[in-house]
């Protein structure tokens, strides 16, 4: 065994380290809100990027942690998004659900539904993947949630949801659902999937009773925990 | 062009034609309900099976036209367990979903959370795979919609729901939401999700008013209508 060390020639001398690097990443997004990390072959990257191989591995020792650089980069874009629609907007904080699903769903059309999102797609395939996925992807849905659950508190504060609703729970139904209704839309090339949940989940939060006794969030098993594989 | 024929060796003298069919698509559903089609070589389906490549060509044409054969033998298996959970059980109808999910978690748990819902693998992949998975996907979604559908009839028709609600519409929520829970507890291990989201369903429907105004079914764009892909 050799340590491991960065290997590839150095990048273009006309373009930067980061420009590189971010390049790489924003054709990575592209490619892979589209389709399954397995099912994408790093030159589709590499020539969509026009970056040589050898660069890429200046950047990334391999497939893998590209996939979670990307990840890390989508999770960022997505947390911008949910502060500017649930936190920051001037609308009444349920109406401000209904701004995130329109805004998804003029995305998705803008991108003729091609592209899902990126959890779903890597959690769809977390067996496949290294164990480092699955404890990110849980993360940035536990990121999703808090914020929700904080939109969703503040139209409890406003008396716009009865007193003793469940924010959080409510916020890791939606998100449950919500990945469900992104495969759907794609399937059927149509964000009515979209507007039927999120019209169907205000409806449901309006009008019943707080969901469920409190519950711990699921105990998500360390490889080590396996039996086998 | 040639004309397309059957290629590969007969199948062994030993094993019926029916046979050898049935283990190939047997182990094509144990593979592809826990990883994508794109992302499983033919090999890991050959060696499991135990069946030539040659022998694999025999029965089917390619590798797109052998994973519709295993989405319709999933749909085959999937229908007779919603006849079993849906339709005929002595349970009252709201409880048959509860039974269901049940069924499913029990089911999840068997296959350590391996495998999951292969409309769902298979759809989020639906662009990069042949045009007529599309169509079968949604035809099989809209056959586990009209079964959902007409069990919350029975309990419309029973007074457990309301008489307005509108069956078919919380039928296609239903389903919706599903696939982003079954989705969930593969990512977390653990069935939690899929019971968090019977209940709110079923929480969501016994209390809520009927969701939206009838609609028509999505349309889903020929190949045709796209104008670039």
């Amino acid at each position: 065994m050799t340590i491991p060390r960065r290997r590839g020639r150095p990048p273009r001398a006309d373009r930067s380290e980061l420009d590189t690097r971010a390049l790489l990443i924003r054709h990575g997004l592209e490619l892979l809100t589209a389709q399954s990390l397995p099912a994408t072959g790093l030159d589709a990257v590499l020539s969509r990027a026009g970056v040589p191989k050898g660069s890429f591995y200046h950047y990334f020792s391999s497939k893998a942690e590209f996939g979670q650089a990307v990840l890390a980069a989508y999770a960022d874009y997505y947390a911008r998004k949910l502060e500017r629609t649930l936190e920051r907007s001037t609308l009444p904080p349920l109406q401000r659900l209904g701004a995130f699903a329109d805004d998804a769903a003029e995305a998705m059309a803008r991108h003729r539904f091609e592209r899902g999102c990126l959890v779903g797609n890597l959690a769809q395939d977390v067996g496949l993947l290294p164990e480092d996925y699955r404890a990110q992807l849980s993360a940035i849905l536990g990121d999703w949630e808090r914020r929700l659950a904080d939109c969703l508190a503040l139209a409890r504060a406003d008396g716009a949801l009865p007193a003793d609703t469940d924010c959080a729970a409510w916020a890791r139904l939606f998100w449950i659902g919500w990945e469900g209704a992104v495969m759907r839309a794609r399937l059927e090339r149509s964000a009515l999937a979209l507007q039927q949940f999120v019209d169907g989940f205000l409806l449901a939060l309006s009008a019943a009773p707080p969901p469920l006794a409190p519950r711990t969030p699921p105990h998500v098993q360390s490889p080590v925990d396996q039996q086998s594989r």
